[in-house]
């Protein structure tokens, strides 16, 4: 069973947020006072897995721009990739529209108020452990982990278990 | 009701510190030695609001400088910038004088025993969970986060709700 | 008595995953979009103390990549160094073979779901405190240290205790 | 009172290791493969006050060397700074043989089993809460910061408290 409260395998899609979601609240800035972000390595395998096997849509949506998130998100598999985005809900809707999904299809990933139209669009509205308190009672899901520290492992994780391409024990001991 | 202790409608100015209030006591050296500063992205958030609804006037004063922090303290919408700042508290007071502020009217936030003179002198100290003791002492609220961590935008939220400019639900359900 | 159930005076080598396991799974992004690695100096300290003392060779097999990684390694005195790795349990096989080790005389260190079939393969599979659930499972030893923050460290000084290499008060006293 | 069981007023001289002590134990990794260390704010501030005021010596000893340390604490107004050291007794005895100083009147500051001999020779053996085991047992006086994170802070506030010259209430109500 999963720990959400959701039919996970309606799920085609998951949207992310960058600063406080896929990377930490609090980065190092750089030279230029542009704060360099910073991402964690697990959500990378489960975004991987997601893509690789075709069975998620995966999309950022950020006001953040910076040099290196569009290469690592490419690098993962990602090709939907908004930064700098202004209206993130024009932005949102117009994609979901483009890639033919309903609501109810996506789960959107944020954890501040500018985030707050997306979530409220979105079937599964979820939040980090450490989002703003407007997007954790918004969110149908709170992680446990706080921004960048694995909040897109959790979820990916429930959603592929549930789609039943997270890899189990028997493909582990046949190599991998 | 606010949880700080202090008739927040009169605050119309917020002045920071950096080290330890803005960014971490604990920062990455450059390989000149400088420390790099670290920012926290949901304190932006809420100055970026204190500064473009004009309901607050930002300001930093710092002994600190390097490369990036006037650009990312600008980028913000902070006009008054005052970095290596020798004697902070001639520069805090020529600075109430030149805006036209009281003391009562202006909330200081600081971290070390240099920030002391200026809490002293403004209505609302304000320290960071991780504050010098003498600071947490002198201050009327101390934040649950830590330097770094959220500082800048748990005293922001409290400010702008009690001032009503803080996004509510009604806002947010008709777009942003 | 060692913290671990096995008899470490077996082990003759042992193998490290960077990402996750001697290097935090939450890392700065590069320029370019690759993340930077850290590293625990204490960790290194006992890598340094495996090699110099010739009590195990050190291995490391990770699908990582980036600028620095086979430096930091090499100054540790880390010969077997497999970076970009696709098929880590092929890697790790033919390197126990060409090194004439038999699994039991292995111990293997992995946070993730790639590190699986090789924490399967190895004598001793172990996990740091925050890797993947599968991981921890399939753990014979789950060290206190997260990945990144001592987890080498941790196993290293238990192995070379029972090996009766690692320092003790009189060495010390006589200077070092 | 003090917390610390020694009569710290006897204290002329602080030795300090970089690695686990003044900068945390895990660290980024630079291009070189070479670790890029960290700085807490408040022990600088600390530091200079003992330099300033000529109350305590400081001085470094380290095995590392990295761009920027050294930098680094020249600003902070410590003179002695010995980097890449191998053989840290020596230097350490060498060093009080130099400024005429017996060992009671030096605390040594050291995580890791490199600092043992010279926490031993030293009047005031001092260790951060994460130390290696043998140094916390070795210490007579374990900070509650981690290292990186106020070790520094934590001694010497209470070094030059006892000697009379940490910032009072008086001081710091007349200006700084």
């Amino acid at each position: 069973m999963s720990r959400i409260a959701y039919d996970l395998s309606r799920i085609k899609a998951v949207v992310f947020d960058i600063d406080g979601v896929l990377s930490p609240a609090t980065v190092p800035l750089g030279e230029d006072g542009i704060p360099k972000r910073m991402a964690n390595l697990r959500d990378g395998y489960a975004m991987v897995r997601a893509t690789r096997t075709q069975t998620l849509s995966l999309c950022i949506i950020s006001g953040a721009d910076a040099s290196g998130l569009r290469e690592r998100f490419a690098m993962i598999g990602i090709n939907d990739i908004y930064l700098a985005a202004g209206d993130k809900l024009a932005i949102f809707e117009r994609w979901m529209d483009a890639r033919g999904l309903s609501p109810d299809e996506v789960a959107y990933v944020g954890d501040d108020i500018p985030d707050l139209p997306c979530m409220r669009a979105a079937g599964l509205p979820v939040a980090p452990a450490d989002a703003a308190s407007e997007c954790r009672q918004v969110a149908r899901f709170v992680t446990k982990a706080a921004g960048g520290y694995g909040v897109a492992r959790e979820l990916l994780e429930e959603i592929l278990k549930v789609k039943g391409v997270w890899p189990v024990d028997g493909d582990l001991a046949n190599g991998r």
